[in-house]
């Protein structure tokens, strides 16, 4: 039997994916490219009739944006709202502000890839002066020693999944279609604890942009359709292969 | 000694706005020029350094976009948020939907004055099965007895209070600034009730769109600036007097 319905939306494009650049907890708009996609969202969750009833979103407004343009589209602007550090972008560390490309010749295929999806080991911590360090930024006031410089994609599990059990599931035990509008690596991190993907593999799952991604959840939380239905399949399929060559 | 700030901010104009609509509960969204009223907004925010802390809006979306566009540009997207019809427009009943010229023309003066500005006379209520009706509208489903089919200004304070109290009230005594954006009469319900006006004089008062409007509050939540302080107290000035002369 299913509780609940989990919808993922990983945001549209922003100016620095357009641009190349990593990006991680720097606060970028959406491009125009992103700001379609993000209509295209809304129009998806309108058609199917997947219609959430809360949103949960991260401290950033590429993601914010996202879902404030395809609720709009859905007609569900209304819903309660909750917002999180915890569901923000991998922190990119020392990356954050620096050309993929440039990266990548800099430092090796291996060293980058390794960087990009290796499960546990982080790029270098920013320096708190850097001018793309978000140290002293008001949103973050409260986190103290949690504050992170850098992380590895199991960082993003450790810091994610007190959330998940404290406020995401409380909204799909109460039978709520909740909307969890977040980036490539917070969604990852969710999707590896929802259908139990190993450290290994998850190295090879992208989600792609503005396309929501259903789960069904039984008494457990384990989906009763593994792996998601995106609502748009086709799109996906294609999507994902472009992801996956982001940086060559 | 000051406890708290609060900003009001009265939604830019909408698309019915510019039609010479009644419009109330039906949720309409901004038309290009009330988007950039929104736009202005959040630049007399920055600018002032008025940044708030968190969000009350009613669940329409002219409101909801309004706040969502100032506090990007206020780079304040991310503070917590909370909706409520509470803080909806007032339901102006079987005129939804109307042309304000018309209504002036059939009713005359008299009557379309006494539903626009007096306290405790509101419009004939609006039949369920009116196109412009919310009844059955999902956001509303919890109201029940409490779904009004018509307001006058005075329902509205009699709605409106009860969230002033529960909700926004312990935001203002924990410190924070809070910003309120909402409506013509939700605002000016609340504004009566901050500088204690006569049910009479109330009439008078035109709240301008666009402009946030700051109250500094006192331990008894009475206003140290009567009145509150307009970001724009120029563009305030000459808004206000455009507003009184609407439906002319």
């Amino acid at each position: 039997m299913t509780i609940g319905t989990l919808v993922l939306l990983r945001h549209g494009e922003s100016t620095w994916n357009a641009e190349n650049l990593f990006t991680g907890w720097v606060d970028v708009p959406l491009s125009e490219k992103g700001t379609t996609e993000a209509r295209r969202g809304g129009e998806l969750l309108r058609e199917t009739g997947v219609l959430p009833d809360v949103l949960h979103t991260s401290l950033l407004r590429r993601a914010i944006t996202t879902a404030n343009i395809a609720l709009d589209g859905a007609d569900r602007h209304w819903i309660p709202v909750r917002r999180d550090w915890r569901l923000n972008e991998r922190h990119y560390g020392a990356l954050q502000g620096k050309n993929k490309k440039q990266t990548l010749d800099e430092y090796g295929e291996e060293q980058f890839m390794l960087w990009r999806r290796s499960y546990d080991t982080p790029p270098p911590e920013i320096d708190p002066g850097d001018e793309f360090s978000q140290e002293g930024d008001a949103r973050y006031a409260d986190l103290g020693a949690e504050m992170p410089r850098t992380e590895c994609l199991q960082d993003v599990v450790t810091r994610l999944l007190p959330y998940w059990e404290s406020a995401i599931v409380p909204d799909l035990r109460a039978g709520r279609t909740v909307l969890v509008a977040a980036h490539g690596n917070s969604l990852r991190a969710l999707v590896k604890h929802l259908d139990g993907i190993s450290d290994a593999d998850i190295a090879g799952l992208n989600i792609p942009t503005g396309i929501p991604l259903r789960y069904d959840l039984d008494e457990q939380l384990r989906p009763t359709n593994p792996g998601g239905t995106y609502l748009d399949p086709d799109a996906a399929a294609s999507a994902a292969a472009a992801v996956a060559n982001q940086g060559r």
